[in-house]
């Protein structure tokens, strides 16, 4: 595998789903600086299972045990840890799975690649527990990032088709950033969230699933993170917003709808507000070759229909390698997208942090 | 800048649009391989401006010169280096474009992050120019890929919002791929090349431009290449695509429209075929949880309308920090997926090469 | 910091000497191997301190814990994580040391660079405690090595100038490489242990402390490993050996001592033994043009005498900045070469693992 | 192969010694920074053979052409690159070598890795030529650490015994760092240079050769470049100094014979020196816990006496697989080390660059 990334800020995943426990390792945090504990616990709820009736019943405890890299609540410099040690496994309901390759899901392809040796309970290390770790590392990134004025946020766009209200791509707050992950559902119409929950609960009902659209911002960066050719931030958020289970689509900006415009219509025409160079739009997302503009970053993130569905599919027995019927008991999250809202913050505002450290070595080469 | 990406195939790019020259150097290509030299220029041909009516009136030498690497068309094991020096450069179309930044060009973040020292003449760095390079390491890619049974492939899916028919995403075969590079416009369907043809030729005339979605795919790839968390296909392709100018988007398998779509009607049921496994359909375009499960690879990427146009628009001088108007003269393509169509092609076939090298360890590690 | 290192094989330690526990991921193991735990603890029980007189007397228990990559003995192919928790810490020992630096030891640098927020104490991430999780993952790489006929050893050459006998350059074997680490004290010959013991006794009865070389060595390794330019065998052995605290110098084959030889004596000429092209004599240590020739891999690594010694030494007060004496109260090792005897050898597996991928790839593509 | 180092100051290089060219990329240079091209020719000068009679005779021009990178004299921000393009080759020199490969070259590792294709003329990449790109990064590299009162230089320690006086390890100078370079033989002592001068000369007429011992220095660094773990000063550095051909050594401070020292003797105690904290003596080099400690950075490399003599020497040929006698005509250097001084140099400097571009970010973080 590669469970590794970043340049500055590089962080290490690692477990199984129904392993000892999963965690994080996190190189190259700033010494000094003080984390609320408290505050990376509300927001690693948000992705934890069981809050509501709109995600799985599980109840997984995503309490992090730290074991390096912070005392007293302030990161000393070395490589932070953390464990989330595994309780609440119930491996038996995928006990019958381990002959029979889920659709959609990596069991198939796991087998091959590792030769039936990988620990597939729960989904093994494709698993979406994989998340909670990455969130853990977001949600420090994203208190240091605040403490520098920069603002992480993200909500539901799309659930099923349903549209929830857009963000104002230009003059977009911290307070609308934040108002998605107040709420009990990240959208951010009272309307769009009550059809999405009808949604939802249909899809559960009917033992199916469905998908959706996040939209993930940012505010407050500094012109000039990123650079052109590989290092592009584009390049580098999609780079793990891919390596989040269930995403199939990462745009920028205007995204996919672009493509239907005329250069005169999604160029971002300049303006002079308060003697600070703005856009009148922002078609681009915040990011123009490669580097941010100043104005906010906004992209997409599209997730899939939950493939852990109840009703019955074909699929085939390895062992005897004919077709049969699958049907899978089990708890699952009907609409995935709700409980990825905050692993997308969380992956933004790593990646952003990890440029930010190259922004500084920037700014001082250039004085 | 960060110019340089892949783990075990290493490709450096290097180079401004108007300075003495661009070029590639590729790290880790096989021993022994032979190169034909005369369909690697056939595919940068692909690429290259002044083909045709639908694209820009420069006319560029795009052949490379081969510093190292290769010793009668045959690779030698030394990183490949391949130059192409700049003939046609005609700097003064861009002379007034020093004080005013064009909008949704890179001209203002340049200014900015590189202290007003780049050299911006025809775009510098950022410049489309800049994927010739890439085309020459991913053109030689294909060529190794192809001769060990897997063939990549592009066309133009959109553009302009009119759509070109689609590839069968699960029978698609090595003919199908090789039709659209045989073309003189990169279409399936001839109605709809003339559709395309007409609305770019509109778009020249009114001084405006048009974008596109390019879909690429790739067959005959192993089972097993890729890996979960940071390592997964559609990361690492991403990364490299997003790299290229213009490039807004990047989706897998049915992409976008999948967040509409419930689990039941997504999941990709498995069938046996032949002894062999595969899936009924392929809305997960051949990539399940970071690995290619052997059906056809497919992605969409989405390119905007070209940036440089000639109409009248709102931006501002440097000097002054005023807003004024910018008229921008020269030579542009009035719709940059035209040309990006080969480039998407090289750089997934670049990616996938880098794969096919981890690949080699996993099955000698695993037997 | 940079906690992570390796290509294919990738490795990331973590946590400070006091914390609640140091520990290591491992990212690239082959699935289906088996580990002998057993075998494990035995080499990781050569490195921990307690055992015998002329080590520290602290006993640390370095029992690793496995959170996940392994599934009843054999590797799944997931990031193998492993845990030692801290028990046997007794900070108060280095309570004085805060505010007055110890000479030679990393406390003014690491005070300087991380704004006195690192946890420093027992030296926190540079102590030759976080050689624990590094002989963890060496420990596992030896014995995957071992499954293929590759061989890793190494004992002390030197202590205090007392020199060990050498081992054959050209006719290692198995047996020779696994007798120091068979013995209490790992040297080939008993008079130099005796005679290097005494010398170690006298350095703690003077609260005084001695350096030594470890000469390391692997036999079976298959001609190719490593390259020319960045990838060579001695640039990736001594980036990891240099991370060992104490190491203050590297060499290969006949090191330092080559400079004062002329070409015709340092040439190794070719023989052809049993069909086999063997060197005559092995004074490149197995490493030509960066790369692996098939005679035994033979290096040396200077370790400096121990920075903690009892002795009064010149110090000064942070908090004052004047000038004062200090004496460090605690148990140190008198001669840290002795312990480090296992981890040059970890550290060395290490690589040649990481290698060995890089030469899966390397044969396929050339067949 | 691994032709790409550094992190933030990425280098990339190419070439093999017969081939059309040689060349480097460099990228994360400052944008803006005046680069002197006559001081950069007069370092490239010293590393070129033919300059005095105790190197080779060959003539090679080692005048680097820009590709990119460079406008009048200052660095844009863009990917720097420079070709060397080969003229003298003489190829037919090694004519007779192509089935007999040479004691201690690389031949015979590069006939098995690369299945006989690569270009081993002149000795391909591993020739020593491939160190002149090298030495074009590295000498820019010196020019900007210069504008940061930042200094480096090296002299030959020793030449096949014979020792050159020594620096004061605590007291060196930017006139002491300048004085080997301006000389006509890099020694500090005229004496030792007479004596030297005499072996090599001695060495030449017997077709034989001789080694060498380098020592580099680097003063007005900053307390606090490097890390512990795997990104400490000695692991950077070491990682590209083996890079360089007939490199077997690499030692810090006091380098191996701290192995005989006490801790008492080898222990730098601290003194406060005009309000600075100093050390009294420089055994640890400058570096202590991977980290710089405002010290001068000093170390030593052992370069080997060179693998090309004009003796006969047992060899084989390839195609035979029987013992054979080897005679090699041509023109070589009698002692390597020398023209290895300002490459030792240009590695230092290049590594030093790259680790502040790191402390950069780690200032902006900490304060």
């Amino acid at each position: 595998m590669t469970s590794t990334f970043g340049k500055n800020i590089v962080t290490t995943i690692f477990g199984e789903s129904h392993g000892h426990g999963i965690g994080v390792v996190i190189d190259g945090l700033p010494a000094g600086q003080r984390i609320d504990l408290e505050e990376l616990s509300a927001f690693l709820m948000r992705r934890a299972p069981g809050q509501s009736a709109y995600t799985t019943e599980r109840k997984e405890q995503d309490e992090p045990v730290f074991l390096s890299g912070i005392l007293d609540g302030v990161l000393t410099g070395s490589p932070l840890s953390a464990v989330i040690y595994n309780k609440d496994q119930r491996s038996k309901d995928y006990s019958n799975l381990r002959d029979m390759p889920r659709p959609s899901h990596a069991d198939w392809n796991a087998h091959v690649k590792y030769k039936g040796h990988m620990d597939m309970r729960g989904g093994g290390p494709f698993s979406g527990r994989i998340t909670a770790p990455l969130s853990i590392a977001g949600g420090i990134a994203k208190q240091i990032l605040k403490s520098r004025g920069i603002y992480v946020g993200a909500h539901l766009a799309e659930v099923a088709g349903i549209p929830d209200t857009c963000w104002d791509k230009v003059h977009l707050t911290e307070e609308d950033l934040r108002i998605p992950g107040q709420k009990d559902f990240p959208t951010l119409s009272e309307d769009a969230a009550a059809e999405i929950k009808s949604a939802i609960q249909r899809a559960r009902d009917e033992q199916n699933s469905v998908g959706g659209i996040i939209e993930c911002a940012a505010i407050g960066l500094p012109q000039g993170l990123g650079s052109p050719n590989y290092g592009g931030v584009e390049s580098r958020l999609s780079h793990v917003l891919f390596s989040v289970p269930a995403v199939r689509g990462v745009s920028f900006g205007t995204g996919f709808p672009a493509t239907r415009m005329t250069g005169r219509d999604h160029n971002d025409e300049y303006q002079i507000v308060d003697g600070q160079v703005r856009t009148v739009t922002n078609h681009a997302g915040g990011v123009v070759g490669g580097i941010t503009n100043g104005m906010p970053l906004i992209f997409q993130v599209a997730i899939k229909p939950t493939s852990s569905i109840g009703l019955p599919q074909q699929s085939f027995s390895i062992a005897e390698m004919v077709e049969k019927t699958l049907e899978v008991v089990g708890r699952h999250d009907p609409c995935i997208a709700v409980r990825a809202v905050p692993v997308i913050e969380a992956a933004c505002a790593l990646v952003l942090l990890d440029l930010m450290e190259d922004e500084n070595g920037f700014r001082s080469n250039q004085k």
